[in-house]
């Protein structure tokens, strides 16, 4: 059985909407996802707030709520039928997350078990015949086959296979096994 | 440069020696690592003290203030500057330990950068060169090459690299690179 890796912040978990609703609350701000095309919300933000920002993160209860991303249960609950589904999420930046993430995990795709989860830095250490990441450097790492799940910043990135939604990834996955 | 992949607990923690300490000071016993040869703890242990044994495990300070299992600081160290380290922990099994875990690698090991933990549930996911474990499942999953590091509980295992303790594992890769 193949096995495919899943990031989860903006693959999984909508972790953008949540970092641009606080950073619009905070600053009286009506910031977009349009706004972020090829950048990051930390690099149009004014320098004094940019402290603020990270602090968003950092908070305890930051990744306790994410929105899910639309159909990515319904296709993973599909996918894990006939490949094995690991999630692979960088959490080591910011441990406060380790907690929240797990707890998110268990409450939105309970049928993946807990020994399938990998919380890293470095995605390189993972052993996996695909990946579905929104970053390219972590794709750049990995040794299988990776695939761009888009987001906002990474709009003008080429030379990965892209993944626009979660309908485009069951399409992918359709005639593999 | 060539990958190790570390254990975390009975191979850079005495988690078995905090495990043991509890329960003797909750039953009034004197077990030592010397009666859990071939076994584990709960396999000894009466079966109505089995799942107090469990709530040690996922207390949230069992693992904030482990011993560190002797050599391995100074042995890590010296092999950092020639091989890539990653420590892979199971974690995913007892939630509760995921953030002590992160506390005491940073107290413990400040020269491995948290980017390079891993906490995981299943070692089939790492890619790695080597693997220095305790728990034989764990290096059968492993692709690469195992090293079994002894423990009152893997004794009587054969068919793996032995090691018995850290000045055996810088032994094992002084001729390597």
């Amino acid at each position: 059985m193949q096995r495919i890796c899943v990031d989860m912040d903006d693959v999984m978990a909508d972790t953008l909407a949540e970092e641009i609703r606080r950073y619009n609350q905070t600053f009286d701000e009506e910031v977009t996802p349009d706004d972020l095309v090829g950048r990051a919300l930390s690099e149009i933000a004014p320098v004094d707030r940019r402290q603020q920002l990270r602090a968003f993160l950092h908070a305890e209860d930051f990744f306790e709520d994410l929105a899910v991303i639309p159909g990515s249960q319904e296709v993973l609950q599909q996918l894990s039928e006939r490949f094995e589904i690991f999630i692979a999420t960088q959490a080591m930046a910011v441990p406060n997350s380790l907690g929240p993430k797990y707890r998110w995990l268990q409450r939105h795709f309970p049928f993946i078990p807990p020994s399938n989860y990998v919380f890293c830095g470095n995605k390189s250490i993972l052993r996996a015949d695909y990946l579905i990441d929104d970053l390219p450097k972590n794709l750049l790492r990995f040794e299988g086959q990776g695939l761009l799940y888009t987001a906002p910043r990474n709009l003008a990135e080429t030379g990965f296979v892209r993944v626009n939604n979660w309908a485009e990834v069951a399409a992918y996955f359709a005639a593999k096994q």
